[in-house]
């Protein structure tokens, strides 16, 4: 299962080098990993109410042409692994009208208890979470 | 008494214009706010720790000239008003190099307790919370 | 003309106090400004290849209730005053699911050159900007 | 040679886990970049002037440990790698009072002329970013 979202770019995701700005394409990844689990059946808010929190522990991009002011951009989701405290999303960003790859990336993220100590997935979660193979190269 | 700080624009902040994006301001007037208050005495940090919260509730700025990349900015903050649920705070941004006039703003802030309910100051921040007449026309 | 878009809140978008924080508002004001002038029949975007650059040179938002993590919200965007070099948008925010009035606000726009002078919006523009009355009050 | 920066954590950077945002970790890179540059004796700023531009190609964070409002963060930062149109930087975060590991990270950038082609790194920069040990495993 892989999720797409289509983001139009904002004026003040951009720089003065008049592309969007590197650390936005985080927000973006995690746009995506919302929907992607809202999709699944669960969302990450009602995860979040159960006592369970999603900490980004690794973040990894890849960076290959440039988003500009007003494109729309279509960034896909996936799950890549799945383990009993951690789970790695995997992220493509493209221009939506021309298809071209604009980024890749990973997270992972550990399961956490609100003390911010390591916990399991919740069962009913870790079901959910399917890994996929990588739809492109990340 | 007037709180002041100096920040280094940074790339993030700027927009394909080439200059700072106009929210990132409320972000210095909190950066501005935040030591205004260490100075009198009380962290807003500590305010927090005692079940109290002051959220912002009305906003004003006055753009007069564009900050740039990489410029030194400093950032005047002053308490213009207090009453027994609610401070005005004002604000005045000037590029440091030339103490051009860049901005000016207020922002109203209500104190809320955890319920988000309205709420007293503590009296031993209202005490040092002292209005002072504006240096700059806001 | 009143344009509307509908956003999710992003967990880049919330605070330590469990909303979102009150610059984002602006960011959400520049969305749907974008789609009121792509829906008037002008795209921002082609204004910045014509040469006209709107700054915004004055803000003000009234903030009433928090908006959180993953509500939708609505946000309405509409011209409340048309000068020659100036134009100011009205901007109402509501929870999508209650119709919760969240924040109301409006923004200064002034025409420039890429020089950064002042110069007349371009005629074609100046006739798609028509005011319209507040739908609520600012 | 290191450079190290040290910031104040705002409120505009936690979320509603009451910690700092991973996306922000970025611009914090980004500034302490921007301070190592200055150091070594070119500002960015000027290598922009000069028709230069550096854009993040890749990067990489491990987060080891939440920062949280109002901590003060020291951020170090150096070259790890220099390729004739590439450049590296590491980077590690420490929580200021305890010198306790926050995160660490790296960053590629490419050197591209203002019309987003490949260009080396002009020889006075290339000669100044000089690459060192890793202080921390990254």
């Amino acid at each position: 299962m892989i999720s797409t979202i289509t983001l139009r770019v904002n004026y003040s995701e951009t720089d003065q080098m008049g592309v969007v700005y590197h650390a936005n394409y985080l927000i973006w990844f995690d746009r995506a990993r919302t929907e992607l689990m809202r999709e699944t059946g669960v969302t990450y808010k009602e995860l979040e109410q159960q006592g369970v929190y999603l900490a980004v522990s690794e973040v990894k991009v890849r960076y290959r042409a440039a988003a500009r002011y007003d494109d729309l951009v279509r960034v896909r989701c996936w799950v890549r692994e799945l383990a009993s405290r951690r789970v790695t999303f995997g992220y493509a960003v493209e221009r939506a009208a021309t298809a071209e790859l604009l980024a890749t990336g990973e997270t992972d993220l550990v399961s956490l208890t609100h003390q911010h100590t390591l916990t399991r997935i919740p069962a009913h979660v870790f079901e959910l979470l399917k890994p996929v193979p990588d739809p492109v190269r990340v």
